[in-house]
C-alpha cells in the first residue's frame, strides 16, 4: 500500500494570498469606482531592462541555428554567469568564492527548498518569526523539530540566539518582511555560535542589492571564517527584476563541513552538487544568457536605476507614514516596510479598515508567523504615481 | 552538531559519462586525424523550430514593456499552455485531463527526482533494470528499499511483475536504454496489479512522440482506470528539442490516492500541489510562451518533422547493424538503439573496441544498471551524414 509523506498533514493551510484577493475581489465588486492600490504583492513592476532583453532574444536565435544550439547545460550553470558572479558579485568586494561553489538555479525559492534534501531529518531548525513561510514549511515537510526565534520591535529585529541548540539556523538580511537588516557585529554572533555548536546558516540575501547604509553586510562571507558554516542563497528576482525569468544562484563554500552521525566530516559542496546533478537539470540557456548581460557595465546600470526607483518609492512611504504618526520600520536597506498597527488593531482588521477607507491593500503580518502579529507590511513594488497616491490616501 | 543525510553516502559516483569522455579525449590525442562520431549522447541536435524561436523572442518583447511584463507565474503552470497540452495531448486521444491535473515544470528530471517528497520513506520501490539512473539514485537518496526487476532481451524487455509487493513502481516506455515499448495489454498487468496492490505506478512518457506503431499506449491513460493509480511525466525536451530550453509537464490526477499509515486516503494531487507551490516557482513565461507555439499546426509540422529526421536515422542504425549481423533492439519506437554486444564481449570492452576500430562512440549498457551489462547504446540524435557514416564504417 502506498503510503504518504504525513508530514504534510502537519502543514498549516496557506490561505493568506487567496484571502487577500478574496477580499480584495468583494470590496471591488461592492465599490466599482475606488480604484484599489495594490502594495501588498512583492512582485517587481518595473520591465526587465534593455541589455537583458536583447541578449536572451540573442540567445534564443542561436538556439535556432544548428551550429549555435545549446542542448543539455550543466546543472551547475554555465561558466560564463559563474565567472561574472564570482567576479563581480565577490571578488569586487574582497571575497574569493570559486567557479564550483556557485550552483546557478531556477529560484532562491527551489534553493531553500531543497537544501534540506541533503541534511538529516534530525537536524534541530532555528527560524526568526516573521519569515518568509518557504522555511518553515519546507522543514516541516520533512520532519524537523523547528525552534522560533521573535523578530520584533522589541529587540530591534535581531534575534536572540535560540535557547535550544540548533542545527541549521536559516537567517535572512535585509528581511522579509519586516524590510530590516542584521549589522555586521549582529551577524558575527550568529557566526561564532555556528562555529561554536557546528551549525549551519542558511543565510538568503535575495534583498542584498537593497542595500544603502555602510556596515550592513552584503554578504555573510564579509564575516571572518563564516565560509566554514555558512551558504548564502542570491537571486536575480528583485536584482533584476527576474521574477518571471527564473534565475538565482547558491554559494556552497568548500570550507563547509557537515557530519555523519559518528562524527566524521563530509564535504556539503559535494553533496549539494550530487543532489542537483540528481534532481535538477540547469537553467536555461537563454535565460543565464539574460543573467550574464546584467553584469555588462550598461546592465550595471540599468538594474541599479530600477532598485533606485523602488528604493525612491520605500522612501516615499516611509516618510510619509511616520509623518502620518506611524510606527515604521524598514524600507531603508529593503523594498519593505514594516510597520506598527495603530491603535491595538490585529493585523486583519487593519487590512480590513485600509482597504474600506483607503482603497489600499497590504499584507497582514500574521501571515509570516505568530510574531508578525500587530504589523503589516508594504511594498515600494507600485508605480511612482500609485505610491504617492496610496501615502496622500492614509494621511488624508 | 549538523548531521548530513547519510543516504547520500550510499550512492555509487555516477563516473559514466565521465569516464566516456575521459577515453575520448585519451583517443583523440593519439589519433588526431581521426573524425570521431558520438552516437552515446541522449541530447538533441536539430535546432530550436522557428514558431519556438519566433515565440520566445517575442515573449521577451513582453518582459521588456512595462504594460506586457509577466512577474511571478501560477506554479503549476499558466493556463494557456495547459489547455493546450489538455486539449492537444490528451483529449484528442480520448483521455479526460482537466487543468488542474497538469503541473507544468523545468523537467522530467526534475520531477522524477523530486515525486518522492511527497511519499513515505516506508513504501517499497520497483525499478526496472537497465534505466534511467534517476529513479534509483532519489530513492537512495531517500532511504527506500528498492526492488529491481530485471528488463532484457529474455524477458523481450517485459519486466515480471516484482515478487515482493511494491508500493511504487517506476515503468518507462518508449525506454530509455533500451529502445523498447510495452504494448497495451502489457501495461495493463501493471495497471491492474496497482489496483490490486493499492500501489501507484510513476509512469515516464518522455519519448512518447517517437512511438510509430499501434497498439503501443501513448499515455498510460489510455488503460482503464490507470487514473487511480499512475502519474505521468511527459516532456518537451525530445518532444521539440527543448533539452536547453527546459520544460516538461506531469499529471496527477484528482482520482488518484495514496493513504496514511492507518489506511485514511489523501489526495496526492493536493499533496504534489502543495509541494511545487512550497518548492518550486514555475518554468519562466517565456518558455512556457515557446511550448505553446508547440502545438499549432505549423509548430506541429515542424516538430514532427524533426521527429521523423531521427527516427530515420534510427532506422538506418537498427537495420544497417542487423545488416551487419548484429542483434538489434529498439530503434522503432524510440530514439535509441540497443544491441547485443558480440562475441561474449563487455559493455566496456566493446566501447573500447568501437572506439579504437571504428572511431565511434556509444554508452556501455552497464551503465544503466547490472542487467545493462552485454548491451550497448547507440542514439539517433546525430547527423544524417555521420549516422551514414558510422554505420558504413561499422560494416567495413
Amino acid at each position: 500500500m502506498i503510503n504518504i509523506n504525513e508530514n504534510y498533514l502537519k502543514l498549516e493551510n496557506s490561505y493568506l494570498f487567496s484571502t487577500i484577493a478574496k477580499k480584495i475581489e468583494e470590496y471591488q465588486e461592492n465599490n466599482p469606482k475606488t480604484e484599489i492600490i495594490k502594495l501588498g504583492i512583492g512582485d517587481v513592476t518595473l520591465p526587465i531592462v534593455p541589455t537583458v532583453v536583447n541578449a536572451v532574444k540573442t540567445a534564443m536565435d542561436e538556439m535556432g541555428d544548428v551550429d549555435k544550439l545549446m542542448g543539455y547545460g550543466p546543472e551547475q550553470g554555465y561558466d560564463f554567469l559563474r565567472e561574472r558572479i564570482a567576479k563581480i558579485d565577490y571578488e569586487k568586494k574582497g571575497i574569493n568564492v570559486t567557479l564550483d561553489e556557485i550552483f546557478v538555479s531556477d529560484g532562491s525559492k527551489s534553493d531553500t527548498g531543497n537544501i534540506g534534501d541533503i541534511f538529516s531529518i534530525a537536524n534541530t531548525v532555528a527560524i526568526t518569526d516573521p519569515i518568509y513561510p518557504v522555511y518553515l514549511d519546507t522543514n516541516i515537510m520533512a520532519g524537523r523539530k523547528i525552534v522560533y526565534m521573535p523578530s520584533t520591535s522589541e529587540n530591534n529585529f535581531v534575534p536572540d540566539l535560540p535557547e535550544e541548540k540548533a542545527d541549521m539556523i536559516y537567517l535572512c538580511s535585509p528581511n522579509n518582511p519586516t524590510g530590516e537588516v542584521l549589522k555586521k557585529e549582529e551577524l558575527k554572533v550568529w557566526v561564532d555560535y555556528a562555529l561554536e555548536n557546528k551549525s549551519i546558516i542558511l543565510f538568503d540575501g535575495a534583498y542584498e542589492s537593497f542595500i544603502t547604509e555602510d556596515n550592513i553586510p552584503h554578504s555573510i562571507y564579509e564575516i571572518e571564517r563564516a565560509k566554514e558554516v555558512a551558504i548564502e542563497f542570491r537571486s536575480f528576482s528583485k536584482t533584476a527584476g527576474f521574477t518571471g525569468l527564473r534565475c538565482a544562484y547558491t554559494v556552497v563554500p568548500k570550507e563547509l563541513k557537515a557530519y555523519t552521525k559518528s562524527g566524521k566530516k563530509v564535504s556539503i559542496n559535494s553533496l549539494w552538487n550530487r543532489r542537483q546533478t540528481t534532481k535538477f537539470n540547469g537553467v536555461p540557456y537563454i535565460i543565464q544568457k539574460g543573467a550574464e548581460a546584467i553584469y555588462s557595465d550598461k546592465g550595471q546600470k540599468e538594474i541599479k536605476d530600477n532598485i533606485s526607483y523602488y528604493l525612491e518609492n520605500a522612501r516615499i512611504i516611509r516618510e510619509g507614514l511616520a509623518n502620518a504618526g506611524y510606527t515604521v520600520f524598514g524600507g531603508i536597506n529593503a523594498p519593505y516596510i514594516w510597520l506598527k498597527v495603530p491603535d491595538n488593531l490585529g493585523s486583519w482588521e487593519f487590512f480590513d479598515k485600509l482597504l474600506h477607507e483607503k482603497g489600499i491593500v497590504g499584507t497582514p503580518g500574521s501571515g509570516f508567523g505568530p510574531n508578525g502579529e500587530g504589523y503589516f507590511r508594504l511594498t515600494a513594488f507600485a508605480s511612482r504615481k500609485n505610491t504617492i497616491e496610496a501615502i496622500n490616501r492614509i494621511k488624508s
